[in-house]
């Protein structure tokens, strides 16, 4: 369990000191934050509660949404990815996940968005370094491609990151989004260092309504999670290993037991203790 | 309009000989023909009434399923195939769609999933040879890889093709499985002859509660189909343009209506008249 962090989203229902109290009694070590649950709570406060608790923060979400059109567009993505750096600097984690944006409104250019993808992170790369925090691009599942995230793999996802230097911009690996792909084996040995965060959450079927909220506990579903854990050990990754759930079942159960079953989950299925 | 072709799953609720008529009054000069709905009809009348009519059959849908475990599926399969592969002969079309299955129940094993489709297609490669027919190998959207299709992308479903002649085994290019792709011209540009059909509809937000059925009509979504089609024709496809949509308002649309609107979209968005 020594690894094993949760990712706050997981206990939605939960504000940021309930999560990080959760943490402490189930006994893991590290949580992933989310922007808004730190702004309810407050920066300064939220980074006390964290650092007072004794837990390391996993990374914090997120940055991103980088394809608007035109100026105005682009330097709002400027400032709010500026402000959640900063955040991140303050609440002592070294990573800010970044889910990159879908088509604009209207739009069918996809080319055109990723190029837009590519410049903003040009202009993030430097100041992430000031603040000695990385952009940890995060591919997401081509299902979300056109609504939320025009980087759809792995591979593309290196091709965005090692255009900068490995302590500024690299990747997430999480499971739910990258199972499914032919390359993954490659391009996990190709990332190396450049992985940033490891992600885990089960897929599972049938597809709920919502997409979004289709994940489920690790060995609900379809995901091979030993395989994968040991891809992602061998590529040399030795990082936190957070549990991100979407699932408004897993929502709607009490926090402490989502914790348990997290837990029992991960040495079954990824870390055996 | 000359390439256009009606893949019979667009008006589920017509039998073979109303989508046959539809299709003539409608001036539509190709058919894709689903195994069911010419079982329903019988092979030999519905293999006469397309030829009575005058029309192509642009594909037969579908054949596939390869990914069973243990020799009594291996044999299934393979006799199914073989049926298939039968039927697209005397329906006198030279392309049997194959989507290829997910994974085993209760399987995680992808890998082997995929090495299974591998396997049986090199033992049903030389039959499709002597029945004059070619398997197209579909990748289906990432979202379907546990429960339909563990090949993906247009690159994995290239992979497996090129290790047969190319008038054995071929691809489909969908719009609705690989728009997403950041691989995609590349792989469009490698595939050449190696297309064996261009399947068209859009993807449209958000999904509905059944992921199947999310497809629309060319035009209601985010696909650029003039870019699209520009590489299918760059690679040097000259073949047809099947439309295929799954999607329970279409299908409550009545034929005519629905063929119409296909006419209109294909000149504005695919091939001007």
């Amino acid at each position: 369990m020594t690894r094993l962090a949760l990712n706050q989203i997981t206990t939605k229902h939960w504000s940021l000191p309930e999560a990080v109290q959760g943490c402490v009694d189930a006994g893991i070590p590290a949580i992933g934050l989310w922007r808004d649950k730190v702004a309810e709570t407050g920066l300064a406060t939220a980074a006390k509660l964290v650092r007072d608790a004794g837990l390391s923060v996993s990374s914090l979400c997120r940055g991103g949404f980088l394809t608007a059109v035109g100026a105005e567009g682009r330097q709002t993505a400027l400032a709010e990815n500026l402000r959640a750096l900063e955040e991140a600097a303050e609440l002592g984690t070294d990573t800010l996940v970044m889910v990159v944006g879908g088509l604009a409104e209207g739009s069918r250019d996809l080319v055109g968005a990723r190029a837009r993808v590519a410049e903003l992170l040009s202009e993030l790369a430097l100041h992430a370094g000031d603040f000695g925090v990385r952009l940890a691009i995060e591919p997401l599942h081509p299902m979300f491609c056109a609504d939320r995230a025009v980087v759809s793999t792995l591979g593309q996802a290196l091709d965005l990151a090692e255009q900068f230097p490995v302590e500024q911009v690299g990747v997430v690996v999480d499971s739910y989004h990258v199972w499914w792909d032919p390359e993954l084996a490659r391009q996990i040995a190709r990332a190396g260092d450049r992985i940033a965060s490891y992600q885990v959450c089960d897929w599972t079927l049938p597809l709920p309504a919502d997409a979004l909220l289709g994940r489920g506990h690790v060995g609900d579903g379809h995901i091979d999670f030993r395989t994968l854990t040991d891809q992602v050990a061998a590529a040399g990754y030795t990082g936190w290993i957070e549990v991100e759930i979407f699932n408004e079942t897993v929502w709607g159960t009490p926090g402490a037991q989502t914790l348990r079953t997290m837990i029992e989950r991960h040495h079954a299925h990824v870390e055996t203790p």
